[in-house]
């Protein structure tokens, strides 16, 4: 079968209160990066935090981390555009990445879009309350119109988030508009935990995105478990061709001890090595994603 | 098999341009809610409109309508909140059902909600493009919270509208945090041709919808294909035990000549019997929905 792409989720928003390993500062994911490359992940996702673990947006952090992790590994570079925590401003969130593009040591490799607009409270599945009432995760039509106009400007690659089905079908209409160019590359969001806003992170919530992939567009696919055991879905995953994107941004899997974001990528590669998928090089991310023929056309 | 409840989608926001039957003003719609329970339907549903179809949602018109109704026959009535065409307020939506209780002759059975959020964008299928991009149909945490309280100070019954899996799970989210009494009367709302925001009319597009009914809650479901054929689907769900919403408001139906909504009626009445369920009365309506506890309670 096809070689697996495994992406590195280092820290998201996550706490270190279950976790002490979850990477903050530039200098810890730079080390994240660097372990997780060096046990098979070709693509690190990070969020920029404070030394205290609040949501850092500010453009220095990027280039910093960015610049820092090209000096250790060809790790592919995928940060964050914010979240909810940057959504004063939709347009906006995509500032920090004009700032990243300036330097080629600083540039990332994706931009994510988030295709569509849901709510993403905070529940507390002990208590049975959300802990939040107005988090409405907002991506107009428009919105993402400039994000991907900015994304194909700089020549990064789109990298597609999709919560539920109405995310999925708006991906396939950009891919009919040429907004967004084949292969796609989507990430079906699941969650779970304190989480209701994506799928369940069962065989039924992989089953009802997959049984969306539009019929007649190349589209490529990882999965996640935003607050929930990835691990529980990885050997499905794996034989059903799909990509798998983890790590302790997600969830802290005690399950297996105090694991660090290089832990838990070693299990993923096992797994699927003893199910005769190779994790994807770097190299062959990019061929597999189509990459080297986006930067080519920008 | 249980009785089948019947609701007939007379007007939405649809225009004449395909089906000059679709009714626009009071004197219409009270037409059309006499015909459509006399084939069978329980339910009606409809919005408020201009003379020339555009969406008109001063209290005035529901107060209107709704007594003609009453004066007319039984049929439960169910106003929409204005959708995303009295947007600029969320909470505003609610206040003409406020005007709506000050007189039992006025007072609707159901308030709808639309639990959660998701882009409501307009496609072209013909030209493969969007003909609008700004259409965030928001229904944050908090408001939703906020309309479950005064449907419940009122009486009435929640209409709940899930779009996606996510809107399903806030449901299930809703019902064990008390905000959501059982049983719930959820309508799967699928899309096709110029809306993609729900999920596909198809076999698969319902079951990814009923896949995440709750395994502990009582849920009862109905469907609704939106801007698509539902005929195409009837079959599936009489047969997988679920409720009809159906009529010119979602589609015009032009395969079967220039019908009325009552026409429509007609047709899934014709299946369902054919398929062993007879439609429930406006009395079976109300005990299946658990309306009269409901009532009793408030």
């Amino acid at each position: 079968m096809d070689k697996i792409i495994i992406e590195a989720r280092v820290n998201e928003l996550a706490t270190r209160q279950e976790n002490p390993n979850v990477p903050f500062i530039p200098a810890e994911i730079i080390r994240d990066a660097k372990a997780c490359y060096d046990e098979g992940a070709s693509i690190l996702h990070y969020h920029g935090r404070t030394a205290t673990g609040e949501p850092e947006h500010a453009a220095s952090f990027y280039l910093e981390t960015n610049a820092g992790i090209r000096a250790q590994c060809p790790i592919l570079v995928h940060p964050t555009l914010g979240y909810v925590a940057n959504d004063a401003d939709a347009m906006g969130r995509f500032a920090a990445v004009e700032e990243m593009m300036k330097d080629p040591i600083t540039a990332p490799d994706f931009a994510p879009m988030d295709v569509g607009t849901v709510n993403v409270d905070w529940w507390d599945p002990d208590k049975n309350s959300y802990t939040t009432t107005n988090l409405v995760y907002e991506n107009s039509t428009e919105t993402l119109m400039h994000f991907a106009d900015r994304i194909k400007h700089h020549g990064l690659k789109q990298y597609l988030v999709s919560w539920n089905v109405s995310f999925t079908r708006q991906i396939e209409a950009f891919m009919k508009m040429g907004v967004i160019p084949a292969p796609a590359y989507v990430c079906f969001c699941m969650t779970d935990g304190i989480s209701l806003s994506g799928h369940p992170g069962t065989p039924e919530g992989l089953d009802a995105h997959i049984a969306f992939l539009p019929k007649d567009r190349e589209m490529i696919w990882t999965a996640v478990n935003y607050k929930g055991n990835l691990l529980l879905l990885t050997e499905k995953i794996i034989k059903a061709g799909g990509h798998i994107s983890i790590g302790l941004g997600d969830y802290p899997y005690l399950e297996y001890g105090t694991p660090t974001n290089a832990d838990i990528i070693a299990k993923v590669v096992e797994q699927a090595r003893a199910l005769d998928r190779e994790p994807a090089t770097v190299e062959e991310t990019r061929e597999i994603l189509g990459m080297n023929k986006v930067r080519a056309a920008a």
